[in-house]
Formats: structure tokens, sequence, C-alpha cells
């Protein structure tokens, strides 16, 4: 298995051949079925960013609207985020549900979220241990079959994926984003499953907070319409896909006002309170930030001088995040909801000298130094204003 | 490991790094120490042909000029002979030699045949069976270190390869072969051994023997001038080398004329016949084949058609001598030394329709249809001449 996974790093595999393979993962274990849920059943995954709290915007949204959604997620790794973690910084909230809850819960309210069970797709975590030591993680046909074998096991009709590129994404090239985007769109369609792919831009993280309540409290913010606006672009984007695969609109332009609709007129947060207390956690913490876990230092990093923001390395800043405890290196490391970083400009914005570029939240000394510094030489001072960049960069599928 | 093999077989190695490899393949195991035997030790090592039996000619001649040769030989596998069983045909003779027998032997004759021991570079012996289930054989990094982690272990100073390419050799393109060359003279000047390599052409047998008995006599034969020219040409030219790189004659052009001369004043074949006695064979054989075991039936295959053999699938005979007990398909299986092929015929040489081309040597009917057909498929016959092949192709180091 270890040399296939090294041929397969070099030789790459046919769509036929990572199809087969994903097939054999699903069939490794236990698949949940949802049939006895009414409704379309779509679920949406991202590949993993830095800043990333669009699952729990775009899923209430697209749940407001008629979608059913099974959202099955993970945890935080390395320098990005999971929703898992994000959700559990809610107190009292409960990822761990058992099957017949998750469907219940479904049918009652078209949305769920729960951690990945170990008997879903079982291969995938023994391969994924073997890529680790072989060094294959990096291989587009074996994260695509990862992917899609855990969505496929999972009872879903339809996927709306988020590819990340840039320098916080796993992949870091176009081209790269676009194949492992083809590929798993090419394992739906082999499966009778309808897939879409967004590609976008994971040059700076998105919106403005990184760090687990600190995301829940921007979520907040964007499901009441007051928050960045590239996280509220491709909430809403990804939510108005969701709806259109799911059937509830017979056309992308009909589920994209039907996904601005439910933002405006506050259906989609109230959707995410009936799912928080659903789940056991204090829907209040939406209104009321300080019942969230909150950080007790803060630490401001500034520009050193004047000019326009170039560049905000992803991976630096989740790095630095994920340093001071809102992240884990391995995954049994405990994390620390409370901490993160709130950016302050974004790429193309003017900063003064000495004005401030984020702030470090932490409850523990430990790494702040060398936190503060990593975040520091994330950020890029020109003197010109650099070319906007588009957030949303190809659709596939 | 596993991983490992297929990462060669995919992005091949540098000389360094396929050097350090050898290394530690060699220090996985005993070496033997040859110090105690003055002069220098030359081996000679073929990648493996059908009809290859220049070892039993090159090393006489060369111990008969002086240099000190440890042969240290394999056996017969798949399509290819082997220099052990060849020798194990002469009734008595002993390849078993203890590692104290087999250096007395070279101190007193200069020269001694035995087999691999296990304790020699056992990490090949792991590497290989990994490289088998792995389908990475073919690697030419994996190939050279395996064949000069033996010989480094082996205790010799310098060696003489033979890096076939044709149809009947592991390699069949020239560049692969140069590769293999150039990466094994590279181990050996890294690891201070005065290595070269000659590529030849095993797009037919060499001589027109294939089979254990079969080829001692026409050893026997060639040690007394009376060989095939191609078998007596490479033979002499491997001698040669084996002279000038054993420092017994100071030009290649003087270590020519040595061997040659070895050859036709019958020193080389005297040197042959003691090294037979020495071993426990009865050297009688070599004049008198009805000692060798002889096959008790024969079976003619003939031309369908008159013309020029314009190609003789060396891979086709080797196979077809193999499936009537010559070879062996499995490292267990037992051979019969009596069986073989003698081709009547090689490339260039006219025949008539209904000429034979060449008679199959059995002891057992099973498979001989079998084999008559793979044999009569090996031969094609065309209307006009072939253009001529070099025989050395190209010599590396």
């Amino acid at each position: 298995m270890a040399a296939f996974l090294m041929a397969v790093f070099f030789a790459s595999m046919t769509d036929r051949e990572v199809s087969a393979l994903t097939e054999r993962m699903v069939a490794s274990g236990e698949t949940i079925d949802l049939s006895s849920v009414p409704g379309v059943k779509v679920d949406k995954h991202s590949t993993g960013g830095v800043g990333d709290k669009t699952s729990l915007i775009a899923a209430p949204l697209a749940a407001a609207a008629g979608v059913v959604v099974p959202m099955i997620s993970g945890r935080a790794l390395g320098h990005t985020g999971g929703t898992l973690d994000k959700l559990e910084s809610i107190p009292g909230f409960r990822t761990n549900l058992t099957v017949d809850e998750f469907r219940a819960q479904l049918a009652k309210l078209k949305l769920a979220f729960m951690g990945q069970t170990p008997q879903v797709a079982p291969a995938d975590g023994k391969l994924y241990a073997l890529r680790d030591s072989t060094a294959t993680v990096e291989s587009i046909p074996l994260i695509a079959s990862s992917i899609m074998s855990k969505k496929l096991a999972e009872g879903m009709d339809a996927l709306v994926l988020d590819v990340k590129v840039g320098s916080g994404a796993f992949m870091k090239r176009q081209v790269d984003a676009r194949r492992l985007a083809q590929m798993m769109v090419g394992i739906g369609r082999r499966l009778d499953k309808r897939v879409q792919a967004l590609i976008t831009d994971m040059n700076q993280p998105l919106g403005f907070a990184i760090g687990n309540a600190l995301e829940v409290m921007e979520v907040s913010q964007t499901l009441q319409n007051a928050g960045p606006t590239d996280l509220t672009r491709l909430s809403l984007e990804l939510a108005a896909r969701m709806i259109y695969l799911g059937k509830v609109a017979p056309t992308l332009e009909e589920a994209r006002e039907l996904a601005q609709k439910k933002l405006l007129d506050g259906s989609g947060y109230r959707k995410f309170k009936e799912v928080i207390a659903a789940q056991g956690g204090n829907p209040q913490v939406l209104d009321r930030f300080e019942l969230l876990p909150n950080a007790t230092g803060a630490r401001e990093i500034t520009s050193p001088r004047a000019g326009y923001i170039s560049a905000i390395d992803a991976a630096y800043i989740g790095q630095a995040s994920s340093m001071i405890g809102a992240g884990r290196d391995m995954k049994e490391d405990a994390i620390d909801p409370a901490v993160g970083v709130i950016l302050e400009v974004k790429i193309g914005q003017k900063v003064d000298a000495g004005g401030v570029l984020c702030r470090l939240y932490y409850t523990n000394d430990a790494n702040v130094e060398e936190a503060a510094q990593l975040v520091e030489d994330a950020f890029r001072i020109s003197g010109s204003a650099p070319e906007e960049r588009e957030l949303i960069l190809e659709v596939v599928g």
C-alpha cells in the first residue's frame, strides 16, 4: 500500500481509477442512510483555509431556504481551522450526535452539525496515516479520494466544494486546485452525485477573525448582514450553489436571490440559533459575545511604515493563531477557544506608520512573542496599491 | 521501504544517493576479506543473458595471465542462465566452498568459483523481495546498488561488468544499459574500486549453446580456440579488461595480446581443468563430453522458407530452454543440466527452406511441443541480409 501511494504520488490516477479507489474507500466502512429524511441533501466542504467560517453562514442560509444540509465536519489541524472546533467554542454545543439524533434534527430543522465517526470510510484514516509517513499527503488524487469517500459515505445527494488556493491553502497553485476540483467533480459524476466546486483565493485570511470564538462572533455579524465583504460574498455564493443543487431554486440566479433574501430577512441567523439550541448550546452567544470564551490578553501589531497592504500571508497568520492555542499541530492537542487574531486591515488598504495591522488575543503568555513576530512577518507593505484580486477564481462542474 | 523503492522507481537517484545506498547495503552483512591473498583481485559480472558462458572462459584466461579472480556467481532465473548451474553440470563440482576454502584456492590457483552466501549484503535479498512485490525490480539505481553491493562485499579490488542490452536482456534499450553501466562505474569510483563496463548486444544468444552441460561443452571448445566467433571475441575482451584492471599488463593493448596468448597456448584451458579438479569435479569432461549429462531426446526446428536469419529472439530461446528444464521460474525449482538448445544458425546467415535452425535437447517430453513452438517463433527469416550488428556496443569507465 505504501508503494501504491508513492506510485500515485508520481504517476497520478485517471478519473476512472480515482473513482474506483473512492468507491472502495466508501465500501470499507458504514454509510449513513439519510433516505428517510425528505428533500435533497446537500453538503458543503472546504479544503481548509484560514479564517474560513463560511460553513457556519452558508449552511444556515441554505437550510433556511429549504435545503437539507447534513454538515459532517472536521477539526483544526496545522494552520487551518475546523468547523467542529468553532462550534464547540459555544458553551454546551454538542457535536457528537448519534446518527439517529443527526437524522431527527435534519428532519426537523434541515440542518445539523456532527463530527466524522470512525465507522465512516475507515480506509481513509489508515491511508492518511500511511500518506503521512510516506510523504504522499500532497498527491491530488489521494486528496480527492479522501475527501470524496467521506462525503459519499455520509448520505449526501449533492455537494458544494470550496477549493482554496494560495499561500494559506494546501494548494499553492491554481492549476493544482483546478485539477483537484475536476477530480472531485468527476468522482461525483461517476457516482451520480451533483458536485460543483468553487476555486477561491486564500492568499489572505477570509474575513477579519481567525480563532474559534472570534470566528463565531464574526459569523453572527455576517448572518446579520454586518460582516466583512469577502466573507459575506463567498458565503452567499456557496449558499446559492447549495440552494441550486438542492433544487429549491430552478436557476442559479434565483438561488442567489433566495440566499440573499435569507440573509437580509434574518432567517439564516434565526436558523443558526435554532440549531445551536437543538445541539445543546446557548443561542444567546450570537447576541452577547461576553457569553463566549474571551481572551485575557491582547497585543497590537503595528505597521513599521506607511503604505498599502500588498500581502497578508494566511499561512503565517494561521500558524501564529495555532501557536497561541487556537489550533493544533497534532490531532491530540487541546485548543483554546478564546484566542486568535483579528485583522484590522485587508489587502489593498492604506495604512499609516504605526497604524494597527491586527490584534493578537491570548490567554497565556507562552509563544506570544513568537506568534507576534510571525504575524508581523505576514504583512507586506508596498508603496503603491496592489492589483485587485478576485475572491472566486473559477467554478468547476 | 516499499514507498522508498517506488519513489526511486519514479524519481531515480543521483550518483551520490545510489552510492550511499550501496554502502549501507554492503554494511548490512559480512564482507569477505581477501587481503591475505596476494595480487589485485578482479571480478567479472554479467547482468544476465542467454547462452552467456563468458565467465567460464574469461576467468580462466585472466587467471592464467596472473590475475586473481574471485568468482562469486549466481544461478539461473527466468530466461537467463547462471554460472553456478553451468558449473554444477560437471559431475562432482562443488560450488558451496567455505570462505576459507575459497581464499586458499585463490592463493593457489588464482581462480575459484563459489555461490553467494546469505551473510553477504543481506539487505539486498530483502530489498529484492520487496522490489518484486512492488513491481520496482526494473529500476536502474535499484539494479545498480543490488549488483554493486554484492560485488563490493566480496572483497574485489576491480570489476569488469558486462551489461547486456537487447531482446534477451533485462535492459531492452541501450540508453538504459548505459545509465546502468554509468551508475555502477560511478559507485565503484566513489568507493575506490576500478570498474569498467562493456555494453554488449543480447539480441541473439551468445554462441550456439544454451543449457548448462551444453554450454560447458562450448566453453571447452572455445578455450581450445574452436568456439563460436562472437563468444570468443567477447570472452577475450572481458579477459583483457580483467588483465588490464588487474595491473598484469600496463596497457589495454598488451592485456589483449596476453589474453589472446593464453587462449592460443592452451593455458586458459588448463587453468579451467585445474579449477574443476580443485573443486571436486572431473576435468576429463572437457575432453570427453559423454561424461557430462546428456539429453535423451532431440528435436530439429527447421526453417519454413529460404532467406536470411534477421532476428533470433534471445528471450524466447531462453524461455524455451528454461521450459524444458534448463532454467527455473522460481528460485526453488530444480534444473536439468543435460537439456537445452543448440543453434545451427546465427543472425545474417542464409538458410534454405527446411534447413535446420536449431535443435532442442530434452530428457522429458513435457513442454517440448510448447518449447519448440516458442523457439520457432524466435527466428525471423527475411528476403535480404540484415545489417551487421556490433557485439560490443560501448565501453563505460
